[in-house]
Parts: C-alpha cells; structure tokens; sequence
C-alpha cells in the first residue's frame, strides 16, 4: 500500500490570511484563478488579494471559470498567465476553479503545447498551484486531479497529470454564504468520495482510515443538511470532512456512482455532487453480503441508522434522476464499458447489477 | 491545524525490491548508513544493495552507527560521504541508523558548515534521505526528526533542521530475525508515541486520527509482545502502527515519558523504548479527571482492559527503573525546567505530578 500527500495543509480559521506570507512567497506574480461571483461573495478572493498586496506579489485575476470548466477556458486562462508572466496558480473556490487551475498551471508552465498534451501520457510539470476551497466537496485542494469537459467524449474526464497543490489554505468561514443547495450538494459529493473510496478494490488501511474518519467528522456536521441552525464547528467540520475525503479519493479514486453522474452532468446540467448522490444508495445496495456489515458502520459513522434511511435521506433530499428508459439505458452501457471505474468496485460487478442501481435512482 | 507529510510511503512486502528503481533514481550514488549487524541479517541491506546494483546506481556502506548516534559518528560519514562524492543517503535499520542518515544527509549538502549547525535555528537543506526501518518503533522513516546524542548536555535531542525522507520504504518482514527485546522495546516506543501524541496541547484533529488508528492496529497486533506464535500480518501491523505514529509525532512532537527516558538512555544506557514505556501508566495517571474517559479509549483501542491493566502489562514487561533517590530528583528537575516538553502535556503539569511518575515507576 501506499501513501503520498505532499501538499501543506492549514486549516483554521482565517487560514489565508495567517499563512498569507507562505501563500504569497510561492512565487512573484500570482494568476488567481476563481468563479464570477461567489469567491468575491464569500470574501475569498479579498483575503487572497489583501494577502498578496501585504507581501508584495503581484498578482491578476481569471474569473471566468464557470462549473464543470471547459479545455477552452483552461487554454484561455493559460495564455493569459503565459503573457502575464505569472509563476504560481491560486485556484479560489469549489472544484471547477480549483481543478482548472492544476490544468492552466500545467499550460502555463508547458506554453508551447497544445491543449492535447492534458490527456496524454507524458511526464509534464506544472506551475506550483495554491488552493483555497470554498465549498465543502469536491476535496480538489489536495487532490491530485484536475477534472475537466470533453466534449468530444461528451463525459467530465481528469487530466492525465497528478498535480499536487503545493499549499490548501482551508477555512469553514466561506461556507457560511453557500447556498444551502450548494452545501448540500457538495457535502453529497464529499459523502460520495467517502463511500467510493471506502468500498473501493484498492482501498488500503491508509485509505480507510481517511475515508472512516471522514464518515465520522461529516456525520457530526450534518445538522446543517437538514436545515437545522449551523452549530459552532459545523461548517469547519464539513470542510474537513471533505478534505480528508479528497485524500482518500487521492489513493484510491472514485468509482460507479461518480461514473453514472458524468452523464447527468453532460446531458442533463445537474450539478455534481447531486449528480453523484442519486447512486450511492443503490451502489451500497449493491455490495455482496460478506461487505453488508461494514455497509452498514460506514453508515452508521456518517450518521445513517439503515441503509433504508439513507436511501429515504438522498430521495427526500435530491429526488429521482430526470431520464428516459434510452437515457438510462445509455448510462448503464458507458459504464458497462468503462473498465477503469468497474475496476474500482470492490467485486465483479455486472452490467444487471449497474442497471439495477440506475433503475433505483429513477 | 496543519497537516504535511511529504513522504512517499510504500508499505508492502518486497517494497525495497519493488520501488528499488525509484529509490536508485533518488541519485546518482548513495551513501547508505546503517548498523554493524542487524541490516545484515535481516536482509533489508542486501534488498538495497541488490535493487541500487540493478540499476547502476553506485554506492558506499557506512554501517558504524551505533544505538544513541554521536555528532561525532555524524561528521564522520558525513565527511567520507562528501569525500566519496555521493549526492542522496539511504538509512537503514531503526532510529538511530535513519536519524543519524538525516543529520549525515544535511552534513554533506553543507560541505563547509561545522557541527554546530545542527543545533542552530536557520534554514539548510539536506540530500534526499531514503528509509528502510528494520524495527517498528520510531516512526523515523517518516519524521522529520533526527535525535543525537548531545554529550554537551549529557541528553540526547533532535536537531534542529526538520528533514523529511523523499521515500520510505516499509515491510515487516524485516521484523522476522528481531530480537525478541528489540521487537519488544521498539513496539513500547510507538505505543508512547501514539499515547503522548494523542494526549498533547498540540493534538489536532489530523494527528488524533493517525494516534487512534495506530493504537488500533496496534492492539491487533500484540500477540508478539506477549510471547505468542505471530499470526499473518501481525509483523506488517507492528510496522504500520510504528509508521502512523510516526506520522502522529510529526504533528504534535512527543512530551513527559520521552523527556525522562533520555536520562535513563544516557546515564544508565537503557534502551529508548524501554526508558519510554516505564512513564507511560504514570503519565496517563496524571490526567485530569475530564481526560479520563479519553483514556480508558485509547488503551482499550491497544487492547488493555484498563489503567491498572496496562500498569501491570508495563511492570511485567519492564520492570522498574534502576536509580537512586538522588537519580530520581534529577529527572524530576531536569523535566520539570524542560518548558517545551512541559508546554506538550494537555494541562498545566506540576513537578509534584512529575515526581509521582518517576516514583510510579520505580
């Protein structure tokens, strides 16, 4: 087994600001890389700029990056950095900004490649890439993966190069304006991340230990998710949950729930996370008896007293997948195909046992 | 709280063999350091030598370092290591051969610098430093540490330059050919490193969640310790308990039972985890009554029933420390001026309760 985390994390409050210094000294002019409004909403974006302006980098900001960021933006973005002279990628905000700023750190650094270079199989360096996360999912801040559109795959598909953030500056303050549906959706895709990476064939003790304290920390946060009053330490606790679930998935990846939702993100414009929670029920459902205790401790730690409980939380939370019967057929079949995720299913899983948990999605 | 761990961990059986030509590539020629024997006979120097020879990576053996490492046998490798050319150091056997590998590595990337650099507070690089532990104790091959001899202030402390090895290389294999006392006195030191790490003022979530797991896996594991057959996995679980602890330290540092060993291991040349495990019952009788439940936790996750239990576990095991009267005040006093261990212990600690456990293990 094997373990490899090198990115320095700090998680406290007012992260950036107390580890500005360090931030700001990754280089000499920083290409900020965030989302249109909510990073300038959340009061990110000025804790990174008044960081940067106190030790003098300078920096400019990129931020067009929209959800489930495009080659065309990270190509954009790049030739930017490029003109600008920039040397290090802060990435600000959920997984679409903090994923395209590991890619635009690898364009930026590469400058006379073109955008093919992302998936191919090639030892490439990168710029050295801040990140400062500000939804509680998608664990991007010390995850090696960059998940980008294909559209000529028409499916989200991570870059071929492992890019470690250098520094992930973490601090629960930015939940605190998410939209609830934000937060919901990306404390699923953490959930998610969690239970992938748990039930998953190359899970190793290291990995579990993440993924199981992960389980626990988030069960003790989810007041929140049922729209109770946030409890000191909730928000923190989301963030950390989800941190420590993007280092399990770091080891182990995802597997068939995070495989099915590309399709709804694609076609449907579902927003991950949610397009990821559809299937866990029907994934945990899926395991063979020997795997049904530790179903149902995983649940349990993630605060969930039955499998049936879950199933109930997710469908009163999230619904049923828009799709057709040729729709769903089509989801079935691309994962069907898909050796890399199937791989990842911790027992041979049929292509009946995937239309089943598609079926129990509808 | 913060988390750094930038070692790339293999934990596996063969992992030498199998990374060998990653560990090769660290360089162009090694300086491996390493014990008179044990590397021998347990084979993990010739797992080293065998994967550097296959890929033409050359190599010089310095094995003259003993238990408790000297700043002199420091400069000494340091000096042939520089003279031989060699560019990344390869440690191997328990703390004292990859604690010294770290100094020597930072010894020779300072050509010009005396000995004294290693207990000054400025900021030097080292070579990249390799780790193969043959004990599951220190938790050094993932440290950042390096504990010499300090005949100056007759004790023994870590240098002050934070190294941390680029590859660890671990299988509990090596555990196999352990003395009986070794395997022993090296598995009480982890145990004291997850106890002092758990109980700390500089606990966070992170370093709780490494001591936790550890004293799980641990307490799978004690079979051995108690003179029974080993079972399959019991050797690799020693080892991973050792790593994780290491990982645990790495956060919070360690506190009271380190801080008194080294008087044992200096005046009375009594083994480190040895000297450590004679002043963990006393330490942990000292908490506060708010910390009690806390403990009875942490020793039922090693497989004690209790307190009184592990007291009696110790005293079996152990014995009792061998001073005087006199003896015992100077630990006391040494400890309780040792503001930095002070600052470690979760409350404010008197030298009265210092005092109770010294006489507690007595």
């Amino acid at each position: 087994m094997e373990f490899y985390m090198p990115t320095q994390i700090y998680h406290e409050a007012e992260a950036v600001r107390k580890h500005g210094e360090e931030m700001a000294h990754t280089g000499k002019k920083a290409l900020i890389v965030t989302g249109h409004s909510s990073s300038k909403k959340n009061g990110a974006l000025k804790d990174v700029t008044d960081s940067l302006d106190k030790y003098h980098t300078a920096y400019i900001i990129y931020d067009k990056i929209t959800e489930n960021p495009t080659i065309e933006s990270v190509m954009d973005a790049a030739e930017i950095g490029r003109r600008e002279g920039t040397d290090f990628v802060i990435g600000i905000g959920g997984g679409s900004p903090l994923d395209a700023a590991k890619a635009i750190a690898l364009m930026i650094q590469n400058r006379d490649s073109a955008s093919s270079v992302l998936y191919q199989n090639m030892a490439l360096r990168a710029l050295p890439v801040v990140t400062v996360p500000t939804t509680c999912g998608t664990g991007s801040e010390v995850t090696p993966f960059a998940i980008l559109t294909r559209d000529d795959l028409q499916t989200k598909q991570s870059i071929s190069h492992r890019i470690y953030p250098v520094i992930a500056l973490v601090d629960g303050k930015y939940l605190k304006t998410a939209p609830e549906s934000v937060l919901m959706n990306t404390a699923i895709d953490a959930l998610g991340h969690m239970l992938e990476s748990y039930f998953n064939s190359k899970a190793t003790d290291y990995s579990r230990m993440l993924a199981q304290y992960a389980l626990e920390v988030w069960g003790m946060a989810t007041d929140i998710l049922f729209g109770m009053e946030a409890q000191e330490g909730d928000y923190d606790r989301l963030m950390f949950a989800s941190t420590l679930a993007g280092m399990a998935i770091t080891h182990t990846g995802t597997s068939i729930p995070h495989g099915l939702s590309y399709y709804l993100t694609y076609h449907k414009g579902i927003p991950h996370g949610k397009a990821v929670g559809y299937f866990l029920p029907g994934y945990l459902d899926s395991m063979p008896e020997s795997l049904e205790p530790q179903v149902i401790m995983a649940l349990r730690a993630a605060g969930f007293g039955s499998l049936e409980q879950f199933e109930g939380f997710i469908k009163e939370m999230l619904g049923t997948i828009p799709v057709t019967d040729q729709e769903a057929k089509e989801m079935v079949e691309e994962i069907a195909n898909n050796d890399r995720k199937k791989k990842a299913v911790p027992f041979e899983i049929t292509k009946e046992q995937i239309d089943k948990i598609v079926q129990q999605a509808r």
